[in-house]
């Protein structure tokens, strides 16, 4: 029995010997130990429905044929057969299964390349912006499975649109990697979600594992097999594993931070020998979810604020040079810093009126800066940043340094001590380190250390398609991580309050920013 | 974690502690390692099906469960939870795919009882008797699937007719294990047979492993799993592996033969050391395919022959006691015995005229003895033994020992070393080894050495659902088992020309027998 020498797909071609007289082993057998040797595992488990027509399409391919399997833990599974004459290569599906927005992206899993990318917005916002909204009306007669339909509607969409545009078939698609937070996922699967948000926190399954495409309504490949990255917990998802994946963090030498702010502050420190993780309300000032003015990243949101050195006006920078339409976080936090640098915000985040001048009027009894008069925004109102907003990024970027200072100190890392600090997500693209240490949300380092890591959950699902060595350490990842619930004691608290200051009340901690300030 | 004390049964109740915010493993997970503890082994799959409703069934249930498994490869596999509270044990259903007859039997899976039994004849019979019409019949178009019908439509229905004699439900049975030949298990499974008649003789698995009932159509529980016995090859099935564990030869210091014999003898030599198997074509005239006088055991079939040792009358008894309708195998081996010890058969196997007396009769140019005048058969024709009857058996008996002789020269072990010599099937119930010695089919040993097997392949059936210990024999016994190609080569052909006289050419083989001729 020949086989291809090893590679790292999951993609193999086999050549077996023909049958005869001397060894009659049957079809599917012939082909499952060929498979198992060029995979180099002891068993290749296969779908039923793959022996119907295995004799003929064996005959007629010359006893070759090009495999696509995957890995059910630790075992092979045969998911497809493919004509090895075939001039165009199967395809898989990585999947980052977000919240609000969903991207998938084709790979070609032989040479591993990525074909194309479609984003969309999740469609089960229609039903509610939050996860606790969805977790509520899934609770509802028929509501499961209608949040289900809806997000794997458009997935189906989706895909073909992503096919259309490279002019391949979604029936080439026959592995299907999705990365979602452990509500999402279970929404998208089906299954029960409200145990989820009830203490003690308790989801359906840590590990999904293999689904069958079918099974879960996705139109593809006959057979497929989707792979759902497995979750730590309730509030640690496979987005934040396959994060950790695509960081690498969990093969350095040196200790690194991985960072991917939502609602939800979620925090992986850790190096080749240790992991640990946790996450923390962040608040919604980070996701635009401030009064009025805060909006998502998209057209028209001030994503960029910079002010000018000597005259301190400030410039927004807004995506697509659209007019203004709201802000950002980044925006926000590139506002705040600016507006703190030069004075018109004090160490409390209070409004400052003497250095706001005319751009400082009041309602509702609370200060507020005009940013863009109305004449000049999209909506021709006033675009006005409230006293209330600056409370609420406060209390956010409080809570980010607490939760960082918080994990380090558990493991006696020091901040200084970190190789690496990535930041994952739109909010890693867009966010400027600089700003956000300047107002004590990230930690005084060297502008280096901050990376982006751009959509880490759609990295880690394609290097679960497109490497077998990456995808094995998947679930070794999940095992080596220590999740470190945060108690909000009163410890806790005493940091939070000490955070709550620009930068900080310990002004030692942030050298870069006090020579910076008026 | 706390489980109930290994048990050799696939039903497992196992206790979860509750979680808590200390243990926030998921439901599934939580489930999966109570029982890879209980069942011993690291890891158990699951159906995905098997997580939609677990939440509340595990809180309904108090956190205990009622696992019905099944082993996958070495790998347990959790099938379905039961309501532990339930007073119904979870079924099994052992079935025996005969190619002319299929039996069911439910079975307690706690307990290991068997409930009841019920057997019908093969509706594939209308398609044709044979399994060689029948495949010719699966390449027609939509062949296969109407033979698929046929038999899982006769199981749906014997299965109703089980359940409501045991006031049982069909949605009860969990697990089902089905032992059939090569063949009729691809038959059943919808997969082609074209490659298993055709020279190198290849089936489409040997393996089928685990298959979802519903995939088949059987009408059972959801989600229950078929298990479906492997064959050696196409000659080789799956009924005789059943048969060869329900027998313990393979178990055994000393050697022994298991005899099966069809319109194929199928053959098995072995002990706890090694195993040896061959089959080859032992004609029709053991299985009532003999010119029109032949029949299948049934009412009114002659199926055992007796003579007075004085007047070397024959005496006629009929199952049920009904008129005569014709002979069966066991009742021509009887009657070639008692013909040929009276002299009315030479060692040739021919009617003898002067011996014969009144009731030789020719017709067709053929010498014929009338058994039964047509006053006295059910028919109301003469029932008559022709020349060409017992040409035939010569030859079937011929061949039989043949192989016999075959099988135990290939490994060097004598007749006489046998410790024990297995008879399978109805045949075996039915035979008078002492009739069978007499005319040479069987070798001439003493006969507590002989023991009918009774229906082995649903014994086998039935130890896998009963015991896990035996149902993990189950692989390593096929990959034990040896397979001897019958070369008919110039040796074979010797051997079987000495075979074809009454007993044989050699009368010191039959030491036993020439005492007693006349």
């Amino acid at each position: 029995m020949s086989t291809t020498a090893t590679n790292d797909t999951w993609v193999h071609d086999v050549t077996l010997t023909a049958p005869s007289l001397q060894d009659n082993t049957a079809d599917a057998e012939r082909l499952g130990d060929a498979l198992a040797a060029a995979l180099g595992v002891d068993h290749v488990d296969r779908d039923f429905d793959l022996l119907v027509g295995l004799p003929e399409q064996l005959r007629q391919w010359d006893y070759r044929a090009r495999c696509v399997c995957i890995d059910d833990h630790g075992r092979g599974r045969l998911v497809a057969l493919c004509d090895p004459r075939s001039a165009e290569n199967p395809l898989g599906l990585a999947v980052d299964l977000g919240t609000t927005r969903l991207v998938i992206r084709l790979l070609d899993l032989v040479s591993g390349e990525s074909l194309g990318e479609v984003a969309f917005d999740n469609p089960q916002l229609e039903v509610g912006p939050d996860i606790l909204t969805r977790i509520h009306f899934a609770d509802t007669d028929g509501g499961a499975a209608h949040l289900a339909q809806l997000v794997v509607g458009g997935l189906n969409d989706a895909i073909g649109r992503l096919c259309a545009a490279q002019s391949r078939v979604r029936e080439d698609i026959y592995l299907v990697a999705i990365a979602g937070n452990t509500a999402m996922t279970h929404l998208l699967l089906g299954l029960e979600t409200r145990w989820i948000i009830r203490e003690p926190y308790i989801p359906v399954t840590n590990r999904p594992g293999l689904v069958r495409a079918d099974r879960m309504g996705l139109r593809v490949a006959r057979g497929a097999s989707c792979y759902v990255f497995p979750n730590v917990g309730s509030y640690f998802g496979g987005d934040l594993l396959a994060g950790i994946l695509f960081s690498g963090i969990a093969e350095a030498e040196q200790p690194a931070l991985l960072v991917d702010v939502g609602t939800n502050a979620e925090v992986v420190l850790g190096n080749r020998d240790w992991l640990i993780a946790c996450a923390g309300a962040a608040g919604p000032a980070l996701e635009g979810g401030v009064t009025k003015m805060g909006m998502m990243a998209g057209p028209g949101a001030i994503d960029r604020v910079t002010m000018d050195p000597d005259t301190r006006a400030l410039h927004l920078h807004t995506i697509d040079d659209e007019p203004p339409r709201g802000i950002c976080g980044s925006g926000l936090i590139d506002l705040a810093a600016a507006l703190f640098l030069s004075g018109r915000v004090d160490i409390r985040g209070k409004l400052v009126p003497d250095r706001c001048g005319a751009q400082l009027t009041e309602a509702d009894d609370m200060h507020q800066l005009v940013l863009v008069p109305a004449a000049e925004s999209a909506s021709g109102v006033d675009l006005t940043l409230k006293q209330a907003d600056l409370d609420s990024l406060l209390r956010s970027k409080a809570a980010m340094y607490t939760i960082l200072r918080t994990v380090t100190h558990y493991v006696g890392v020091g901040f200084e001590d970190l190789a690496a600090f990535y930041v994952a997500g739109t909010f890693g693209i867009y966010i400027d380190p600089r700003a956000a240490i300047t107002i004590g949300m990230l930690p005084d380092l060297p502008l280096p250390t901050y990376q982006s890591l751009g959509n880490s959950s759609l990295g880690g699902a394609t290097l679960a398609l497109t490497s077998r060595a990456r995808f094995a350490q998947i679930d070794a990842l999940r095992g080596r991580i220590t999740y470190l619930e945060l108690n909000v004691n009163s410890e806790f608290m005493n940091r939070f309050s000490a955070a709550k200051f620009l930068p900080h009340t310990d002004p030692s901690r942030f050298p870069s920013v006090h020579v910076l300030v008026d």
